[in-house]
């Protein structure tokens, strides 16, 4: 429905793919270097790193992303190429690409980002130079792509991890169901306690507006609103995913 | 199977039953008082108390079962008694009682929770007496039930709120629905994460070695076993339900 | 000047005392149980209690006063009457007494205190039963004294240790010494580095409105004003000592 | 005595003058950017800047010493050759001078750094390029002097600001006097309260092994021995001082 073939920029939600693909790439040796636990509120994240000797929490808060994504540097010649070809197979779309505009944009403004990897590199969880691993990170979230195609990629998280499309297995069944479970606890920033009460589903929100979510062994599906909430998620797409699964009964709980 | 009929004390698995309680008496505004989110690790549990002005992150951590805790006094003349009451019905067996050894045992030893209390207070988030609402709870934790009992009291929680041995309304469709969500993020202390990726069911441990758990829909079960790991589970318990997720496909994931 | 011979509650400078005795009854040991070094901002008193496994920061944050207290009861059978017998005799005034409706209003309300008290006995760093502890904090702070007094009780501290009107040694040569640098890095709440900066003497400030202060070998001094700056001390008295100390040229820098 | 010829790399020694030449230029309102208050305990660090919005606690924790290198980036065409010269006057010694090895390492090497930098720049709290801004500060830490020449350059500090070689006003009375306190309350990393108990005098460590220091009004020192304490001071040259004071009488208290 309304835009859903409107292509902006994922942000976020690319951390589930670039999650899956290192979790095929490494196995549960990964989980050595990120952790499996929602991070609380935000102004203990980067104490929380130097307690917690630089492994971040998850692999969806930021920290953890540049984890996972230095873990790709190392296992493929090629990453920014695998991440690109993984969606488009999945999402049926040749056309999802890089955007480089917001690319060059995340790379002038990313103080932050810059900070959290540096930070990594000085307590010895990362193992490429600094600025691979963020031009990775940065290009990531500046996959472009439609609500639509959201949704389609989403597909074999709720199929066990197979695409439903193509029959193809994407996914380990083990993998499928771990990631939506990390979903469920730290999809959403830290406000996932708050949408698995309102809403019920494994997801995973990204600032540029878009949430996709799944009901395993139903359906995915992605609402795409750019207003945020003081949280960082879609304000309009929590409360359509709230109304959906309240009216219509379907969610995990 | 197993030692199933042995009673022993639930500790925080009556958090549960008490926020199911009080969420029937105050409704909604309950969670100005008390969050739901997870509380990221352990170390800094009073920091975030004090940073989130006294506003416990969820009704599990032992900060937000007091809040519980204080509301059930403010709204009720008598609640261990209304605790036992509702427990007593919903296991089916009425010698669901108190142990007054173990509730004296806490109440001499509680310094932590003594501190905890002092400080809600000092926050302003305790309507009644320190020690009152510290009463109450050493009891709530002090309750002896067996496994077959919890199992058959966490029911509802599994049927819509619906108690399917007598067909009574329990809790309202939308408070289990909700409950069972808190149990998935923030069930399991500072390991539902884990929890929920190894075992990925909405559940409720306790340091006297239970685990009682729902699969929406399906069932309810509680495994029992004393020994705990470095999270303050049961480690028995935690593999067993592990390998029966696993070995059936049963979860929510 | 003004209203010097007007006795308050000498809150927080009381804390000067009890180290100075609790320092010549323990020895050095003491600062196994109380560090030596400022606390940084207050927000993180209570994880930094936490984090370093219950030893209070120094003895002039809430935490670490506690801990004195808690050997001088272990040392002393009456410590309230050592305590105020040092005070008399050091001011030269037999009137100085404790306010009981002041004690007892500490008593009623001193929540954060109760939860601090039980926090460290919780983490095994309180010997004795957490209300005997409070109660003779509660004492200490109630203390009624003058200006004149706490300046005169102060002499010592800028006199090698004696007591110049008898000369009496009241503390060990490298004590009073000692005391002088923990007021000087510690003394003036989280406010200490300001102080120092604007100031420039060892001082001890109590919320209710008086700072005492010495210039070690040249005098001691106190002021006292009710109204509390955003840091707890009094905003008259710290600006009449930066006059003070710029106008004469007299501190320490 | 000893290898009073020797040089070494400053390292931190050469926040003291880089925050005296920022108070000549920026005046009171440098301290709208940096506090004047011990940072308390190490863990802290991180998140105390995210808490007070990018302000560090003071000049001489590294987050502080960067902003004050931002300052004279902003002020100065050539802050590098500016403050070369201001310490070769000061110590008489025309071959201080920076080792570009050393800033090298400590360009390849300073991740932390390069992390707080960024972090103080996604606050807001930089004015100048990140790299601009390190670059300045792995130099100023890079210096080579020797203990004889540091004791000279700290003369001013002992004089009210003037060079008593040359009679010149190298620093405000004001600012000398104010240096010194935050010497003695954030001199010495998270041990400034300790070394106050056990030397008394304002003092500023670096992790090449030297303490420089003054007290006020009759001399400066430097010590400078290479093997460190735990918490980043020289271990001998801290005994060496606390014999001096102590057996010499000669302290601020």
């Amino acid at each position: 429905m309304g835009d859903a073939d409107e292509p902006f920029s994922i942000q976020s939600v690319s951390k589930v793919f670039t999650l899956s693909l290192a979790m095929t790439a490494v196995g549960p040796r990964l989980f050595s270097r990120v952790g499996r636990e929602p991070s609380g509120n935000a102004f203990n994240s980067l104490v929380q790193l130097e307690y917690e000797h630089g492994i971040p929490r998850n692999p969806f808060i930021n920290a953890g992303a540049l984890v996972v994504a230095d873990t790709l540097l190392s296992r493929h010649d090629d990453p920014k190429t695998l991440i690109l070809d993984h969606l488009s197979r999945l999402s049926g779309n040749p056309a999802v690409a890089y955007d480089p505009e917001v690319a060059e944009s995340e790379r002038e403004t990313g103080f932050r980002n810059r900070a959290l990897a540096n930070f990594l590199k000085s307590l010895g969880n990362l193992e490429n130079d600094v600025e691979a691993v963020l031009d990775l990170y940065f290009h990531q979230c500046a996959i472009a792509m439609s609500a639509r195609d959201l949704a389609r990629a989403f597909l074999p998280f709720a199929n066990r991890g197979v695409n439903p499309e193509t029959g193809a297995p994407e996914y380990a069944v083990r993998h499928a169901k771990r990631i939506n479970s990390l979903m469920m606890t730290c999809g959403m920033y830290d406000a996932s306690g708050g949408f698995a009460y309102r809403v019920g589903l494994p997801a995973k929100s990204g600032v540029g507006g878009a949430i996709a979510c799944v009901l395993p062994r139903r359906l995915s599906a992605c609402v795409w609103s750019p207003e945020l909430d003081e949280t960082g998620s879609s304000l309009a797409g929590t409360a359509a995913l709230a109304i959906f699964t309240t009216s219509s009964g379907l969610s995990v709980f």
